[in-house]
């Protein structure tokens, strides 16, 4: 489906089952349409990869007691880790620390290697949100930070892809059984979207639907099971995860 | 097509095109056979994800003057790095050394998580060869390995799975234009297949064709434009590729 409306009016859209239908081609819909509120909202799609870039808000990256890095920091996370929107964030039972960490996600559309800042927007298929979740535990005991940041559950993303979105200065909040714990501005990423999109494929091709996790901002904290945690980028919408103990 | 014979009377077989055919089902065949000297091969798959472990013999640890870690250290390598047996390594032009390293490579089957070391070998599909290429410069400078290990082209695998194999005791060995750089055996890996596949499956889901690399041993070393770099595992065959620079 897709999400239309604005604000409080927001409606599912059936798309037709039809196969020529891609996410670069505009849809055909069926007519039938219910309230956003009336729908189960399923991971938006399944990234071939997701790369991340830690410390790119300098007051997060100072709150962990590090130095802002001069380049940006590039590491991967599993798509194993991804879920969708309500989807509950296990704590695994080896962890005794485990953060959330709001995130502006950009999905890729067309991709490609060494594509330059000025052409990056025209690779970019739309935005959503990321919850980068993080065991500080073991990202502390490891050096790498795949495990700790690797665990299934670890990657929520959603709620739906925004495909007509200005990413360049918009307020991100994540706020943990209502408490407000992160607020910042896109406006404050060191690497722009643009800037890491030109990093990172000179590095590695970007295929159509990869995704980038631009940094969280400062306010990270641990999560406890029986929490929610609801991050909120305004004009993409909320994602929210309840948190419970993996067994 | 599948590899048939042994030692220098290797022939590849056609498999039918048969849309029943699974890595999973014994393959229908065309009669249709070739010396194996008469074919080029690709890449034998492209797994969704690439989990490699770190510092896991003893010798190569040292050799960087690393501890040897208590628990495998985890990281991931992109599967936009993967090339096939003959393809090339292309040197980036933002590394001033870019080293070898021979690894035996687990090809995941069945997959799934908390899979126990006793019954983790029911849960593998076959074994390859690796070159898990990486940027010395860039691993030391980052912290993170994403991006030193990640390069386009810097994950050769193949030349083949080979599903009727025992890894516990095979020689490794690397040549870099005939001159033996790597020499060791499976043996030594500090953390065996059946371990790494209990610790990694514990963290996230493994999915069939998901590859796990085990580590390198001692003697790796940098390879210029030009050279050859040739991985050879007792019963796997071997793995070369020529290295270029990319300009």
């Amino acid at each position: 489906a897709a999400i239309h409306g604005e604000g409080d009016d927001l409606v599912a859209v059936e798309i037709a089952n039809d196969p020529n239908t891609t996410p670069w081609t505009d849809p055909t819909f069926t007519g039938t349409r219910w309230p956003l509120a009336d729908v189960r909202l399923l991971t938006p799609f399944l990234p071939p990869k997701i790369v991340c870039i830690g410390r790119n808000y300098a007051e997060h990256a100072t709150e962990l007691g590090n130095e802002v890095p001069e380049a940006p920091i590039m590491f991967l996370k599993p798509n194993t880790a991804v879920i969708g929107p309500g989807a509950e964030i296990k704590l695994p039972p080896d962890s005794s620390r485990v953060d959330f960490e709001a995130e502006l996600a950009v999905v890729i559309g067309v991709g490609g290697r060494d594509i330059p800042a000025e052409r990056a927007m025209a690779s970019v298929l739309g935005y959503t949100i990321a919850n980068d979740v993080t065991a500080r535990d073991q990202q502390k005991a490891d050096g790498q930070w795949t495990r700790a940041k690797g665990h299934d559950t670890f990657c929520p993303l959603g709620p739906w892809i925004e495909t007509n979105f200005d990413p360049s200065d918009v307020a991100i909040r994540t706020e943990l059984d209502g408490e407000v714990k992160q607020d910042s501005r896109t406006s404050l990423l060191l690497h722009d979207v643009p800037a890491l999109i030109e990093y990172i494929s000179a590095v590695m091709t970007l295929r159509p639907l990869d995704v980038i996790l631009t940094g969280t901002p400062a306010g990270v904290g641990p999560m406890e099971p029986g929490q929610t945690v609801s991050i909120t980028i305004e004009g993409l919408g909320t994602l929210s995860n309840p948190v419970v103990q993996r067994v």
